[in-house]
């Protein structure tokens, strides 16, 4: 039985984005060993008709090219929005050079999310790609978008993850910068959204992904972030750039201590199934019970995908020799 | 005119779960003096009907000897979802023995909550148990439960509270645990789930209790997570294991500097009432309104349930020894 | 074109509310140059017919003196509630003696909106004030009132923001106050409800107006809250003592390292407009992408606020001397 595309963008934790028109730019991306890359057609190429055809151009050139899916790497393009003259030709290209999804900009409304899944239909159709086969990923970056999360989770057809668009959010919100305080505070001001996406998400049973951590050099900061977003139940996380790449990796591997005590718990359980008994008991100042157990599995999952990460660096760092 | 079942339960705060099917267990947990204990029948006991059965029968044994209710403490066993074959059996067993009330663990949908209270109402009428008398706790602790609070919260014809299971809902939402993170920053993963159980049952005259810390070892995490659950409005606090009461014990009943505070603002109203004016004033660099009032009430309220608590703990050791 | 009142308001941070029916102080009010004044005539004045009518006609006496508006300060008085007997002569009687709008308290259903509305209409009709001139800040101040946040910031047809009641609503939600883990934690037991209130506004295109920091004695405290008031979205806060002014005046202009890289943001978008390309690079550590330019742009204006906040500050101790 083959692997469904919601189990499969599911365990696929860094999401990195990079200007869509670059093709040297993208070509690199593969370098940082992401998950997924997610080449912008959207607000990383200039609005202007031309600019536009040859992002669109430039990378088709390189999904046909195909050396990330060597890697492991998906490829999932940021289209342009809907309401924009643009998006419609972004699906037909992307479809017709073999993107393994596209992730939706902006969606507020159901009506929105389903006219590019239409679209998507009738670009399998027209290129002999499987009816259904290209996800979508769809991203919340409004106010309209956050307050709408549950409806539109529910309602997207195609869609494997919702994607949490931070600074979309926040220029949408009317939020007010003040680095100093967002450094020494982790971002309380952006919790509350955080956190809905990821219910709505997980109520939908779709995947999330979290917005970028608003620098990429405060390591102490970008590791805090990544670890709330695992806390808060993220599935991934986006890069807006390389140096967000390893806060990522670090923030959703679990800790040693914390893998010691899952492999524990796993075994608690092993134990008392085979009495016969119902998983309960205490494990280093926790009372284990059958939904610590899930935890601990999801956590020990979570040391294999970081595994899989470093394999691929190593491969990436080979390739790029 | 006696107390109504809600305005009785809103002054039950610490709720202590043991396994249900554990004579001894239960007949220790009233020596923790809680205000309820939760006997767990659904995952305190394997999942096997014979299993199921003999807990059902030590716990109507429990209940039938009464020594908890001379104590003060309430008993509002878990049942078994109501998906499972169990849950049935459990209504009529808990009703038969006694108990004061019921748990549904999980719920996600109004008809589940519904069919529970059709089934007590069958109980209660083939038992002679006053129509109506059992109330139950409505349990969310999946992303759906908790993504539907406030409709789950205004159907419950026979609500008391909602209580927030942390564990299930962390395995649910895809929580990974970094148990280093969450103790040093108290967390804010969990925030927003939090407050919104508690948001959906004061909306409609409920009770909140909030889940048990995921330590109860870490006393400093355990206090500052109940003076939170307190702070964002929960008239309750689960503890999974007895070192938890004590926690909140502590976090639930005021410090002595707010008592005094709140002693002042009281006096502020009455004069002011006496006077034929508004109470407004300053007290303690607070300006003091008429809902500083009333949150000063609540305050009081509480040192007056720790004095129970406490006299309950002299009592129960009294009475083990 | 004149600005829109939606324009108009988004643009007043500093609500300062006095109890109403005190003329000495609410002349004192404009000594601290709020951006609007609100008179209280509800919890701030004793709940008698004579007290709420000495209040109205104390109040009319302020609002037709006028002094408020050559500072540029604008009036919003607070009426009585719609179910209590007062409000439709405080509406009458604002609406006579000039109000600049309105402050609905204590809203949980949009027919008390509506009420208040068309209560509105035929007091403008009656007076000859422009039919719908007068506008409406909706106060959401309890548990049902935060929970149906959304519906209530769609439906109000005169509304141009909602007002966060944190006192009123700490003592509906049941929050037990302690005092010292709210000042070292800065009240994350208020962070969701703060959170739903800006995100319910922002989507109906309203402005959002935080709740007054409980104490008016801690700088430290009351800087970071309005900090983080500003960093949720909030375009205001209130100020319910003139100890609060100040740290608003603070919280809400940006600091001088952020108007630094604001404005190095804004030059990169120039110039890669200018050259036809998308305003995409890197400002001390950020990505910089269309929304950080948008973001870049609010905190400008905000500097821009705070220099007539000042410039006020400075009229207004000229004219009391």
């Amino acid at each position: 039985m083959s692997e469904t595309p919601l189990a499969k963008y599911r365990q696929r934790v860094i999401w990195l984005m990079m200007p869509g028109g670059d093709l040297g730019m993208v070509r690199k991306a593969t370098r940082y060993a992401p998950d997924v890359i997610i080449p912008c057609l959207e607000d990383g190429v200039a609005y202007h008709p031309d600019a536009k055809a040859t992002a669109r151009r430039a990378l088709s050139t390189f999904l046909r090219e195909g050396g990330h899916t060597e890697l492991g790497i998906a490829t999932f393009p940021r289209i342009n929005h809907p309401s924009s003259p643009y998006w419609g030709d972004d699906v037909d290209a992307l479809v017709a050079a073999g993107a393994d999804g596209i992730v939706i900009p902006k969606c507020e409304t159901v009506d929105e999310v389903r006219v590019v899944e239409d679209r998507l239909s009738e670009a399998e159709a027209a290129t002999g790609v499987p009816a259904g086969s290209v996800p979508v990923v769809v991203m919340l970056e409004t106010a309209r978008g956050v307050l709408r999360a549950a409806e539109l989770a529910l309602s997207a057809r195609r869609g494997v993850a919702l994607l949490f668009g931070r600074e979309d959010f926040s220029a949408s919100i009317g939020l007010m910068r003040r680095h100093s305080d967002s450094l020494a505070e982790g971002s309380p001001e952006l919790l509350y959204a955080r956190s809905q996406v990821v219910l709505a998400a997980q109520a939908a049973g779709l995947g999330s992904i979290d917005g970028a951590s608003f620098t990429f050099q405060d390591a102490d900061y970008m590791l805090r972030d990544a670890s709330l977003s695992a806390r808060i139940g993220y599935t991934g996380k986006l890069a807006a750039h390389p140096g967000h790449v390893r806060a990522i990796r670090q923030g959703f591997a679990p800790e040693p201590a914390d893998v010691a005590i899952a492999e524990r718990i796993v075994e608690l359980e092993r134990a008392a199934l085979a009495n016969g008994e119902a998983p309960v008991g205490g494990v280093d100042g926790m009372e284990v019970t059958p939904p610590i157990v899930d935890q601990a599995r999801l956590l020990l999952a979570r040391v294999n995908w970081a595994s899989r990460v470093d394999d691929r660096l190593a491969a990436a760092a080979e390739a790029s020799r």
